[in-house]
């Protein structure tokens, strides 16, 4: 399917305002808190990291969706309120109050979300001071603003932006999202905001969020490493005048569930893309499995696989990683009917390694874009995986 | 317990012989295959890994001890032979034909075992070659060179020798491993061969080998990728002269489990602090757990949480990466519960984040050696797990 690409991340769709500042979380002149909010009710629904250890603000974007309604988005970067107990249980509340009552919305329609270093206390003074200063600034202008005030470790702004049509009517979708380490999501992911000016009913809309992330957010993975803040909300406010969609029968509801999962898998990709100090981009297919948690568990296994990503990075054609990796997932497969093939070169077939030329493989191994396909050639179910090399630049940049 | 620490390694129990050659595996005159042989009939058995994709030899191993008794442990180091297809399977077993030939004993008494690089067919004319080298070189003169010639990446030998007492006799006890890379074994472990001239039952001896690998080989991680190649093996060949132990009540049996444990977490330890390119130890304590599975399974998240590790290379007192790791298990642990404590130093309880002294902790943090407990005052299961810190040489070093 092609999708209309046009611009504007959050703020595509009608209605909706945002904006950015420096609150003095991060180094000086810095954006680093971000308001985001709808100028009419909106339909808002979440998935949340399952981390135990997950951060204070969760709990609160859990409550506000809870009801299948919020209007404002309040988010800082540079300090992820997490491990901070009951202060930081009550710095979080304490955001969304101030939001809320800034922005004229309910308590309970305000979603919080923090990123940065775990278990540091918030400098509240700050966040509060920046949450004055982000109310007044709220407008349409700046969507790419917005989109860097919510990044960490990113190097780039990660937006992604469509539209389509449903009842003879115009509807935008937009999302931006930030996330480079900490990066292997299980049922949520690392910070992203969608707006749509879509009507859409809020249990329409989770069932096409929680679809859409299990094959985008839910397939990726840079470290290996489940975050404690992931989050992706997803606020829809009407504004394209559509009747409102209340059944995936409905028609319109298969436009924007493609449109959902579009923008979601972009973003995605743009994360590992951007995933700390990585060269190169690995899409993994797993086909012929029997069934879809086979074919996921398995290019999850390779996609985490240490030596085998040391040897991507080391442009090496070392395919017995990959059977390694397979292998350790102690999962039923069955080696003798596995096909692996890495940049069209067929590695290990029909139970034996096949031959392949020397040169090609060099070149097959140095390329910055990789495809690898396990077919297993048992069953029709297959997954999609994305994933980076690992390389010492990363750990180099994780030691502190 | 203290134990009788001694020399010899696999050499140390009556009754053994052993060999090493360069057979031309590795470069131009290192030490390369390996033969062990036990003078008299012996009780055998193994674990092996159980990585799907498992290598040609496992298999051959796995048809020698299952009658429970082997004679013969025939290595090469240098490449793995595994994802080899049939004819990596005819080689691991012309391997064991051979090797059965020149030291007298059935083809089913040879144990088989390779390590290095996978998806590589054996040279079989060098590896022959070496096989009926070794064999008239059999000898007690030089435990040493027998544990280097099956090493790969690692820089040291590993050796670890006990002995003990049963029935008034004098047993000897002592094994040598290799493994520095693709280490988080399951049910397995890296290459590791015992030796002991104790008088056992092949049952009784393999259920004291599952308990002692349990607690050894199960609980330690360098990279957190399965190897294909794992396998332990234990001869027992009676030379001490005891009235064979047939049941966990002999007298005696005591005294030997805790001689092979002893052996298999010295050995096990070894591996850890010869990881590729690795500078820190790290043992991990976690406590007061409802049951061994949730202690093993926190203990080996955080060992194999790649944040964590990059922030224990780069000595940062990063104890949130700890919270992130644990909580990213899923399991029904509770935080408020929870003590995170890192070299004495209490970094969470009771819910809240400790205040804790910032020159303390980057003294800490500066340390070769590390002990983090993890208290979840829920019961009173425990594990110990060791591993290592992370670094961008382990990276560089598996670019091939």
């Amino acid at each position: 399917m092609l999708f209309d690409i046009v611009e504007g991340g959050v703020l595509a769709a009608r209605d909706f305002v945002a904006a950015a500042v420096a609150a003095g979380l991060k180094q000086d002149g810095v954006l680093d808190m971000v308001m985001i909010h709808s100028l009419r009710p909106a339909a808002a629904v979440a998935t949340l990291t399952r981390n135990v250890f997950r951060a204070a603000p969760t709990y609160v974007t859990g409550e506000a969706v809870a009801d299948g309604y919020a209007r404002t988005i309040i988010v800082n970067s540079g300090n992820a309120n997490c491990a901070t107990g009951s202060q930081g249980l009550a710095d979080a509340r304490r955001m969304g109050e101030l939001a809320a009552e800034l922005t004229g919305v309910a308590v309970d329609d305000t979603i919080v979300c923090s990123t940065g270093r775990i278990g540091v206390p918030l400098p509240m003074d700050r966040v509060e001071a920046g949450i004055r200063k982000l109310a007044p600034l709220l407008s349409r202008e700046d969507p790419v603003a917005v989109a860097r005030g919510i990044l960490t470790t990113d190097t780039v702004e990660k937006i992604s932006t469509t539209r389509f049509t449903v009842g003879g009517r115009t509807a935008h979708l937009g999302g931006i999202c930030k996330g480079a380490g900490m990066i292997c999501p299980n049922m949520a992911t690392m910070l992203c905001f969608i707006t749509t000016d879509l009507a859409i009913a809020p249990d329409l809309l989770n069932s096409a969020l929680q679809e859409a992330v299990k094959y985008s957010f839910n397939c990726i993975s840079v470290d290996g490493d489940m975050s404690t803040n992931d989050t992706v909300a997803v606020l829809a406010n009407g504004a394209a005048g559509n009747a409102p969609l209340t059944s995936e029968d409905d028609e319109g509801y298969e436009a924007f569930a493609a449109a959902l999962s579009h923008v979601c898998r972009d973003l995605a990709q743009q994360i590992v893309r951007d995933g700390e100090e990585v060269t190169r981009f690995l899409e993994i297919q797993v086909t012929g499995a029997p069934d879809y948690a086979t074919a996921h568990e398995l290019a999850r296994k390779l996609a985490t696989y240490t030596l085998f990503k040391c040897a991507v990075f080391g442009a090496d054609f070392n395919w017995g990683r990959i059977a390694a990796a397979l292998g350790s997932s102690l999962l039923p497969f069955d080696p003798a009917t596995t096909t692996i093939t890495w940049q069209g070169l067929v590695a290990w077939k029909d139970g034996e390694p096949q031959p392949f030329d020397e040169a090609a493989a060099q070149a097959a191994a140095g390329a910055e874009d990789h495809l690898i396909v396990i077919d297993l050639a048992a069953g029709e179910a297959s997954c999609t995986y994305w994933t980076s090399d690992l390389t010492p630049g990363y750990v180099e940049f994780n030691t502190h």
